[in-house]
């Protein structure tokens, strides 16, 4: 307060003064000339900073200094804060800093669905409930909506990639640009007459528009293919979608060996598993992200090896709809990527990647009979750097490391259900909850402070989404009374 | 404002007046005796009154009307306001009204000991971590520390009822009282020198003079026997604890049937599996809780049901330390009495009966490859009204029932994973977390009002419970290193 302004002030005014005196004053510019600290655009602080490195380096009272959308260092709090002055910076007290997760699989507009109908056999599920719902009301508006609500979920969830399937990828695009995640959108193709297009060449060609629309117009979105499954495109279809994502230099997303319907359905039709079938075809000739993978053969499991698919397990989905158990144990030994999803809402019913990790480790456990496997770093690795490279995104986000882009979060430790701590990966897989994600960040930009979205108009989403269920249910329930 | 006090007073003090006349003035008790309503302690409010009665009646706009610690009615929000005034009304909107959950199996002081070892084998876990930090630290402190912090937990979590068995059954008990829960208390019987006893027939003589201390002292408190397990007791000191419950007037509750070890030292000891043995030496001739029950035989489970054995499924900790799945379809089938329960938080890692209620269901689901097995519906129960029948609290509480204790919850809607709202019992399984909890009621008394504990210094426990589990990890460290 030793300017001359603040020295000619007098008693009664300066206690105005003082806030005056503090920003942008003439102190504080002779201050950062002499102040030899870069600026960074934030530092997020933390008790304990989960960097998810190929060492699984935990930090205490540590930092992450952010600049132009990437990480530029990550270590001890104090010297971060030696070597960097930044715009804004988030407090760690109780506070971890981990990568945001990351959600291999999803069909985020199916949030609408969630908890329309539970417990039933599959095709009474999608027959009766699903596919007429999707009939009578999926359109753009739908999507959009559903998108929202999803984006608002997995953000204050503490996701920050999703890799999406589902229809009018344009509108899902527009949404994740709007909210500032990072995502693969998906053009679906489904060799029958869907929401929007007419078949599986009129959806490759329409997702050949939207790839053209959207590639390297915002580095957070990546448009991609998303072939639905071997039981709803013929072979000829399969590979002209992958000739087209080859063409457009796009990878493939798609449904594989999900369920013992499926495994049945390729044999009875190729006279092969759903994996081999894809492999015998050239399908799997580029980059591919196989969702679900719950009964590979011991034979296919090398040729998800070879060529490098990315798989996610979505052990939520799997149990709740009785897919089966995927070997994940048995395909992480072999050297698969293996990654992890929520599937949609309407089969989970929520996008908790919490719950997930917490899944697959406790159920490869029980299964094994051995509650050494999948350990909690093990799954936390899953959600993090191992699910970024399963969906070819490895060199990009998943760790906390220089050089990367800065997609990481901020879990609270204030619940009860932190209280002792000893290893903080430990209550990270087997305790946190999604409410437990305090600020999220990503390509630099913080999209949620202390709980609070701040690029999603979350009323507004919640009052759209529960007009457009209302509808719905009048619908269903009009429909099977 | 029409009290003489309240037309002399000035304009000036008007306003300071208006607070002082509504309450205990002369119009409050004449507008009460022209006002024909019973006046009641408490009314609870909801959207939704879930009542898990024996019809899973669900409830529109709904209250439930609570007096001297029972409820007196249930009904439309309309019709119970007209019916009643209450001391206290808490506000219904986006809230659901379901009764308080009953964990059947739990060992709360442990809670201390959460995450102090994970993804280890049952032996290195036991050996190198578990029995040493209970070996060196467990005291009446531990466990008052460590039951006050599960009393928390559980109770920021919804649960209203639970039954443990750990060392120092008094001081237990005390917590219990302090806190306002609902709780049977098991004095441990264990064939070996324990914190508090030097084998099974001081455990036995201890444990009858904790239950003499305790039996009608507090109708929330429920002291029993809490014989450990087959494989810690003998064929002999089984018996004489049975015969002591018996004496007492007391249930027992007791580890039963829970993994391939306990399996095999049964067969291997006795020549029959543990419920064979229990029934052949007479120890299921009382009321008995079975935690676990991972491995019935199919001969075994028309024991349980003549027997009337509550059986407590433990998903998680059945997962996490790789015991097995239980047969829980079959059981339920055949009708034996299923309850939840949460195990001690050092094999969970935390008390979350929502957790339980959707892993119980998702385990069925994909073992039996059938999505239609464990509904929603049914494991709300198991987490009310058939956790209550299971442990023979069933016509105490459990189900919202005028006549019942009214040990009950408001969870609120108001987080993004209940948007949109199909079904309310779907959410309240697949989806609710603990956080999601408001509103808890034991007895008639408010435990939790909106998310804070009223009966428990929250601070001072996480405190005490931090610095003491610094001791506990540095001795482990010490030893291990």
């Amino acid at each position: 307060m030793n300017t001359p302004i603040c020295r000619l002030a007098g008693l009664v005014t300066s206690l105005l003064l003082l806030q005056a005196c503090q920003p942008d004053s003439a102190v504080q510019t002779t201050a950062e000339s002499s102040d030899s600290r870069d600026t960074v655009d934030l530092i997020v602080n933390g008790d304990y900073v989960v960097t998810m490195d190929s060492q699984a380096t935990v930090l205490r009272d540590a930092a992450v200094a952010v600049n132009q959308g990437l990480i530029v260092a990550v270590g001890p709090a104090g010297e971060i804060a030696g070597r960097f002055k930044a715009n804004e910076i988030l407090d760690g007290k109780n506070r971890v800093v981990l990568p945001g997760l990351i959600n291999g699989h999803s069909h985020a507009a199916m949030t609408l669905l969630r908890g329309v109908a539970d417990d039933l056999a599959l095709m009474d599920w999608l027959n009766n409930y699903i596919f007429p719902a999707e009939v009578e009301f999926v359109d753009a508006e739908f999507v959009r909506i559903g998108t929202e609500l999803a984006c608002w979920e997995m953000i204050r969830g503490g996701t920050t990639t999703f890799v999406d399937m589902y229809y009018y990828p344009d509108v899902i695009a527009e949404v994740v640009e709007s909210c500032g995640m990072r995502a693969f959108v998906s053009a679906t193709v489904i060799d029958q007459r869907s929401p929007d297009a007419e078949g599986a060449t009129d959806s490759i060609a329409k997702g050949l528009e939207f790839i053209n629309r959207w590639k390297g117009r915002n580095s957070r979105i990546m448009p991609i293919f998303g072939p639905h499954a071997d039981y709803t495109l013929n072979a000829e279809q399969l590979r002209a979608t992958r000739e087209a994502a080859n063409d457009a230099g796009v990878p493939i997303s798609i449904h594989m060996a999900e369920s013992p319907f499926e495994l049945e359905y390729s044999k009875q039709t190729y006279g092969m598993t759903t994996i081999a079938l894809f492999e015998s075809i050239g399908f799997l000739d580029g980059p591919t992200i196989g969702a679900h993978v719950v009964w590979p053969t011991d034979e296919e499991i090398p040729i998800l090896v070879e060529r490098k698919v990315g798989v996610i397990h979505n052990p939520t989905s799997n149990m709740k709809i009785a897919s089966g158990i995927s070997p994940v144990t048995k395909m992480l030994k072999a050297g698969v990527r293996v990654g992890l999803g929520t599937d949609g809402a309407a089969s989970n019913n929520d996008l908790d990647m919490w719950e997930e990790m917490r899944l697959a480790s406790f159920l490869q456990k029980v299964e094994q009979m051995n509650p050494e496997v999948l350990s909690a770093s093990t799954v936390l690795t899953m959600a993090t750097r191992g699910g970024a490279e399963a969906i070819g995104l490895g060199a990009v986000v998943g760790d906390l490391v220089a050089g990367r882009k800065a997609d990481l979060i901020q879990v609270s430790l204030d619940d009860v259900h932190f209280v002792p701590t000893y290893d903080v990966m430990s209550h990270l897989v087997f305790v946190a909850d999604e409410q437990d994600v305090a600020t999220v960040v990503v390509d630099g930009v913080v999209l949620m402070r202390n709980r609070q979205l701040l690029t999603i108009d979350t009323q507004r989403v919640a009052r759209e989404a529960r007009a457009l269920a209302a509808r719905i249910q009048a619908t269903l329930a009009e429909r099977n009374k």
